[in-house]
Parts: structure tokens; sequence; C-alpha cells
């Protein structure tokens, strides 16, 4: 494609930030949605429970925004362990814990430096790219699991909430 | 939340652009993935088969780009029958109308004018909001029900190609 306008703004960083906290806000009415014991089991095709795939999503979302504010990374599967070891085991605490990331969120987010979401790092010693393209994995790999989300509550014959309302 | 650096650069025109059409080849190939006949058939809990899901993105994404470049809007609902007129029967049809839409946006995106991302805009004569917006609800909506398309093909015991794969 030919170059174009390649310093018009897309979307600001406030606009991103609301945008993120926006899909996690649907994401919270989803595990809502499900029975507490459906959200631990209800698996379609072997695939993991709705909690595993929110686990996932908290595991990335809150060390990942701390390290777009530090530029620290420690390794996916370390992160991921100490993230096991306190492990909801009901809705609530599930629940509680998804809230004590959105905190982390709101409280890191100010602190992301100018010009940083423009930044090339390797992230959770993994992953190579610009710091926008981080978030918005983080931001997609959320949509595509709570997709599956929708699926499953479908399946046990629950409406899910509506996707447009964040 | 605090204001802050509201002026830098998050994501680039073009760095939007080639998001946008790799969360595409990556449908595409969910698409290829499904044997011909669950494409059209298979279900779960009611929902829409995967051919039906991937018409709602092309019916968004060709128009929507469209509508991005000049301003003008038709109703949803018309430019969905539109669509359902040429509605593809096979897996080829709906490749090869996928594949058109990939050649509408490669040419129409260029022409999207300087600042036009932050303008707002009532589109499909339905949806008031910044461009971003509504560029983002298109490639998020898409990115949700191909997260659907993979149960499907998880519960068909198809493996899906990997998510990051673009």
């Amino acid at each position: 494609m030919q170059k174009t306008n390649t310093q018009s703004i897309t979307i600001t960083p406030d606009e991103l930030f609301n945008h993120w906290q926006g899909h996690r806000r649907l994401t919270r009415k989803v595990i809502e949605a499900f029975p507490e014991d459906k959200l631990f089991t209800h698996s379609i095709g072997g695939m993991r429970p709705f909690s595993e795939l929110a686990m996932e999503m908290i595991t990335i979302a809150g060390p990942g925004v701390l390290g777009m504010v530090s530029g620290e990374w420690k390794n996916f599967d370390e992160v991921e362990s100490e993230f096991t070891k306190k492990k909801p085991t009901t809705k609530k605490e599930l629940l509680n814990l998804w809230d004590s990331i959105t905190e982390t969120i709101d409280e890191a987010w100010p602190k992301i430096k100018e010009g940083r979401f423009q930044e090339s790092e390797l992230v959770f010693e993994t992953y190579e790219g610009k710091i926008w393209s981080h978030l918005f994995y983080f931001i997609d790999n959320e949509i595509h699991h709570r997709g599956q989300g929708y699926v499953y509550l479908r399946s046990l014959d629950i409406e899910p909430p509506y996707f447009w309302e964040r």
C-alpha cells in the first residue's frame, strides 16, 4: 500500500485506556454471567473453562501494564506460576482479583511515558515488538477468549451480555 | 484517571492498516480450516454458522472502509440485504468475496484523509462516534466472532490456526 498520513492521530492514549477498560468491564460481566460451577468446569472440545481463560487475561494485563510503565519484564511462565499460587476457586475470588487488576491498570496507566507506545521492546522475555502491538495483543487476546466464553454461555442456554455494552 | 501525554502517538495509520489486514488474514485461515459443509451448517447453542459470521465481517468491513473514506453511509440493514443477494454458497465463493474485500480495503485505505480517525460521525445510520472507534469496533467484532469459530473448530476436533499467526 501507499504510505499516507503517517503522523495523523488514530487513537489517543486516553482513548486507548478507556477502550481497554471498557473491554475489561464487558469481560467482567461475562464472568458474572456464568453459574458458579460452570465457570470452573464447563468446556467444549477440550478447551479450558472460562475461569482459566480469565486467569490468562489477568496474568497478562496486570504484569503487562506494569511492564509498559517500567520496561521490566519477567518470563511469562514465571508470572503465570506466581498467579497460579493465588488461583481463585470461587467466582467472588475471581471477580476480586479481576477488580484488583483494574485498579493496577488505573494507577499504572498515567505513568506510561510520552512516546512509549512507539518504542520496541521484548516483553515477557518472549515477544519482540512495539509497545502498542503488545497492548493490542493483550486486548485482542481478551476479546478472542471472551468470544469463546459467549459460546460456552450459549451452549448452557444463557444469554451473554451485549457485545457493545462496555 | 489523570489526563496524560494526550498527544503521544499510540498506533500510526499504517500500523493500524497492517493490524487490521493481519487479523483479516487470520480469519481467512479460519474459514479455510472448516470442512465445506460444516462452514455453512455447524452451530453451537443456536448460534449462526461460521459462514454467517464471516458474512457479517465482510458486510461491515467493505462498506465500512468506503464510508471512512467518503463519509457516506447507508443504513446497515440495506447494506446487509445487498450482500445477502450475493451470498456465497461454497467455501470458494466465500473466500473469493473475502479477498475482494481485502482489495477494497487495500485501495481505499490510502484515501482516508488526514485527521479522519478523530472525526465523529454517524455510521450505518446507527452508531455515533469517532472514526477510530468504529474501525476498532469492526476489528473487535471480527476477533470476537472468530474466537467463536475457534470453539466450533475444536468441537469438530479440528485444530484452529495459531492466534498470533497473522
